[in-house]
């Protein structure tokens, strides 16, 4: 009897722990979105990095700006630590603007185009050509290299608009932009031009890298606008010998120095283990960088500033990383890894933010067990009031990506993905493109989500 | 042995029915998506209704061109039935152009400032008082009738920012736009002004119906932008015996003709009874009326487009609904539910869109047994993968609210909420803060609830 009285007060005084420790943790996750909507800093943060700064492909002065701008913000945070980490960086310039016509008969229309990042120059007059339009690399092959020889190449498969999540159907379409060059080359091309990628028929050519392979001629890269691509697609029906002009004065410079930007609040408990929250402070050169990935940055920091605020010491090491160089490099993201391992760090988690400002949906978890998963999951009933329902395996970021080898769990802050590549690495990624309660609202979820993690493992 | 036999082959038809019966609910869903994202038409008819008739107040020519676009274009879909009900609705009009000032000393600061729908005009030459601030009824009543005579009331509760669904904080905020000149004049004021009900900082006032209560003196009311609302504030605790002038010249006329646009697929089982959808075709003169409510109209055609498109004959009559006169007076959605009833229609489920084109996140169901709740909340599983997690109690809608007496179960569409009240009742709801695909997707997902519905009930 008194053995079973004993096992019927352990569970009522593990279910009333259990129910005050739920109550505590729904209090503390409100107060994260009370301060974060009421009272909340990254939005402001969002507007001096994006309409003061600006652009700031690694390399330029607005990356060396936004380095100083992150470091003294938060410097100014009295967190326990504020640093830099040295890195080396690609240094890619745009040069003069670019210029591309459809030259059909004696008609020349004038089209959006800009060159794909890490692409070569043309000669300086340009480069015209007859254009062979193809929607695969497999296609291309099967044209034969006769066909192909001293063309310019116009890949125009669209991202998939029926893909729920759009992120899915940029992974389909990526190959044109990443690798399309090479591909070209070998067929005997002279230049490359892709249809942006982009889920909305407009005018904005949106860039982003590519990289070319060894043992293959460099030819020049560049992506059309949508509606470009569309017009070129209709027009090359009409007139299959048109010919198509670009000229672009784009290169590659000699590695420059820059920095992440990293600051900390200790741990109570384990100091020793460290949790990061990050997102990444280049964007491209074309664009204010607002959702991508502005916003990571001004939510990162909101994180650690709310803790700080709020007076919710995390029990692990919670760092915030404004990380370098994710759009054309990572070295930034394995920079900061390489220290980790070199420093002996233990990073149990790592959390990013480079899917937009947009309004929060979950978190995808990549790496650590299935159980690990699970535990996550359990904290649905915590979150999901804050709309955040979708907790499931999916990828972490760039950034924190070569964490993975050292055991870390990745943790991608998921926000609603339709509008995102409305604007992804085009000059329309603008400050004004992002709603302020959206924002807020993530970097709510993200602090949430942080503590619900500091203190379950 | 053979009862268990039975069993167990009854247990795994049953089973193997089920599955088959998910199976194929998930292949017309997905078409449903595939459809509205690849070849929709709701973002072309959205176009045509915000920019090329526009602003379509109830009892203007806007509204007048509106029905007749409706009523053409469900034509032109080969329907069993097209009808418009008449309906006589309020013919409000704003008038001149409104002026506001703050009179400071010898500053004089003009505001952003616009006419409650509904209210009087003040005299010609405008009317100039002292202001006095408040933000509650209480508060008002409070201050005792002699501060209030012959003053300006200023309501100026923000919309509450922490609350994560907007529409909480409009609600707890909208007394001082709806009754706030009937509680300003049983203190003797002349005038009331009201803190625009938005959840933006910005410089659009919103508008939005006021009733007048009987026995209480008219005042004219009015609504200052967010920004203008804070620099009274500011500027009367600087100078707490400032005037503020506004005029403005509406005016109440007879009540007109307008109607409801009704179009329908008869069912192929249950002919007699109905599932409505729908949403309203008027909207306030300032505003294209874009995400109030021409994205509903645009996604409540589609989803019977969708049907029909794709071949899915339903069960029961679906019928789309084009109601007149949501803004002001609800009278389309009351002569629609007075009409179903002296018609002795069955109406079995109702749904509106009337929150926004944004992206989906789930339905609110109103009326209807707990069992009923219980079985469409059992549609998550088919639902969720396309971001449809929040299936609760709920509001269904103002235009089909007055169904409810009728038994019939009313469903909400629930978009995100979070940006809804930057644009709602302001010139801002333009049809280029629609986003196409967060509009498509909320298409489709209405298709799929009432395909799920139709079929299972």
């Amino acid at each position: 009897m008194k053995k079973q009285t004993t096992f019927i007060t352990t569970l009522l005084l593990s279910v009333s722990l259990s129910g005050f420790s739920q109550d505590n943790d729904s209090t503390v996750i409100r107060k994260f979105f009370n301060e974060a909507l009421g009272k909340g800093k990254s939005y402001e943060w969002l507007r001096e990095l994006t309409t003061k700064i600006g652009p700031r492909l690694s390399g330029s002065e607005g990356a060396k700006k936004a380095v100083s701008w992150g470091e003294n913000l938060l410097k100014s945070g009295g967190y326990d630590k504020v640093f830099l980490q040295d890195v080396m960086v690609p240094h890619w310039v745009r040069g003069k603007k670019e210029e591309g016509y459809i030259l059909n008969g004696k008609q020349k229309v004038t089209v959006p185009l800009v060159a794909l990042g890490g692409s070569i120059a043309t000669p300086e007059k340009g480069i015209t050509a007859e254009v062979i339009e193809v929607k695969t690399f497999q296609e291309l092959r099967d044209l034969g290299k006769e066909k192909c020889q001293g063309k310019i190449i116009f890949f125009n498969r669209p991202m998939d608009a029926t893909k729920i999540n759009t992120f899915e159907a940029y992974g389909q379409a990526g190959d044109q932009r990443r690798s399309g060059a090479n591909e070209a080359s070998k067929m005997g091309a002279i230049g490359v031009i892709i249809r942006s990628l982009s889920s909305t028929e407009n005018d904005f050519p949106h860039t982003g890298s590519m990289q070319y392979a060894t043992g293959v001629p460099l030819i020049p890269a560049a992506a059309l606008s949508t509606n470009a691509a569309t017009l070129l697609n209709k027009t090359l029906k009409e007139n299959p010998n048109l010919k198509f002009y670009f000229r672009q004065s784009c290169e590659s410079l000699p590695d420059a120095p820059s920095h992440n930007v990293v600051a900390e609040i200790k741990g109570s408990e384990k100091p020793e283990e460290i949790i990061v929250v990050g997102g990444h402070l280049d964007s491209w050169d074309l664009a204010q960088g607002a959702h991508d990935d502005g916003t990571g940055i001004a939510q990162s920091m909101e994180v650690l500033r709310l803790f700080k605020t709020l007076g919710i010491r995390p029990k692990h090491t919670l760092r915030v990383v404004l990380f370098m160089n994710e759009e054309n490099g990572n070295r930034g993201g394995m920079k900061y890894a390489d220290l980790a391992k070199a420093n002996n760090e233990k990073h149990i988690f790592a959390m990013e933010s480079d899917n937009g400002g947009f309004t929060p949906r979950g978190f995808g978890i990549q790496g650590g067990s299935a159980d690990i998963v699970v535990k996550l999951q359990g904290f649905k009933t915590l979150l999901s009031p804050y709309g955040l329902n979708e907790i499931e395996r999916g990828s972490g970021g760039v950034d924190i990506g070569p964490l993975a080898p050292q055991g870390t769990v990745l943790v991608g802050f998921k926000p609603d993905p339709q509008r995102y590549f409305e604007y992804h690495h085009a000059s329309n990624d603008r400050f004004e493109t992002v709603n302020q309660r959206e924002l807020e609202m993530g970097a709510a979820s993200m602090a949430a989500m942080i503590y619900l993690i500091d203190k379950n493992f």
